[in-house]
């Protein structure tokens, strides 16, 4: 059965994967959230279907550049555009929530994904809408780089979060 | 043919009809954009298909406050929940991108929305990818009261952008 807390894992579980094999890089679980009031960038991506929500993954500058920087192979001199460094976050949400709907689909088979999107701000906080449940890793990329995973969702046509 | 100055009008065209009969206001363009450097909210749903990208609403909590209390008649003493107010956002999201798709289809047939996502922060914005045009459309809704729509887009498997 998919529960809050098994999802959570299943969250953290495939961005683990993503991170190792795409942006050639190690990511773990923490106890310290990204500071709210930082600038931001946050790639988000929804889905549909049996489970509702957002998948969304919430960095700093510096940690985007290096997600880029990991994806693209680029060298530690060289300049990253914004346009890539807006679709290597993209990207990454996308391939996260890809891994997290291949791990569910067991139990839960009808789940679209849509498109990434990026936002860039201060203090963003993706907010749950009623009947949302949110769930909040927060993480640290490679050599103790803070950054936060958030999945907020609820059942289609339903007021019923999962089981704890 | 849909070119982005087409795009443009069609957005505002949507968002006129959704106000009016949705939220009981008027929402007119207007020259003076939202100042970046407020607290707001930002609606945004994606879209994929023949075109993707995503369309967002930008408005400050009092705004975002008065467009809940008009969908769901409350009165000016009602409190309304953050849940209501995040819901009421996206709603709108929803409604002006179904009418944007409603008024392109017939150049643009394939168009998939997807579910709105709410953002709450400071100096929020919506970052384009590579190859990706943004229409910014500053609007007062009511009685004067500023927000902004914007739509990122650019064409399936293509960088070109539409026509200006």
């Amino acid at each position: 059965m998919v529960t809050t807390e098994s999802l959570k894992d299943t969250v953290l579980d495939a961005a683990k994967e993503v991170f190792e094999s795409m942006v050639f890089t190690s990511l773990e679980e923490s106890c310290a959230a990204v500071s709210p009031s930082d600038t931001a960038f946050l790639a988000s991506i929804t889905f549909h279907g049996d489970i509702q929500g957002c998948l969304s993954v919430h960095c700093d500058p510096p940690c985007a550049r290096s997600i880029a920087a990991g994806m693209l192979c680029a060298g530690t001199g060289e300049e990253l555009g914004d346009g890539d460094i807006i679709d290597a976050l993209g990207e990454v949400a996308n391939m996260v929530m890809g891994g997290v709907k291949a791990r569910i689909q067991d139990q839960i088979k009808n789940v679209e994904i849509s498109i990434p999107s990026v936002i860039h701000g201060r203090e963003l906080q993706s907010r749950p809408g009623e009947g949302t449940t949110r769930i909040g890793i927060p993480v640290t990329i490679g050599q103790q780089v803070p950054a936060q995973l958030s999945l907020l969702y609820r059942r289609h046509n339903s007021q019923e979060s999962l089981p704890e």
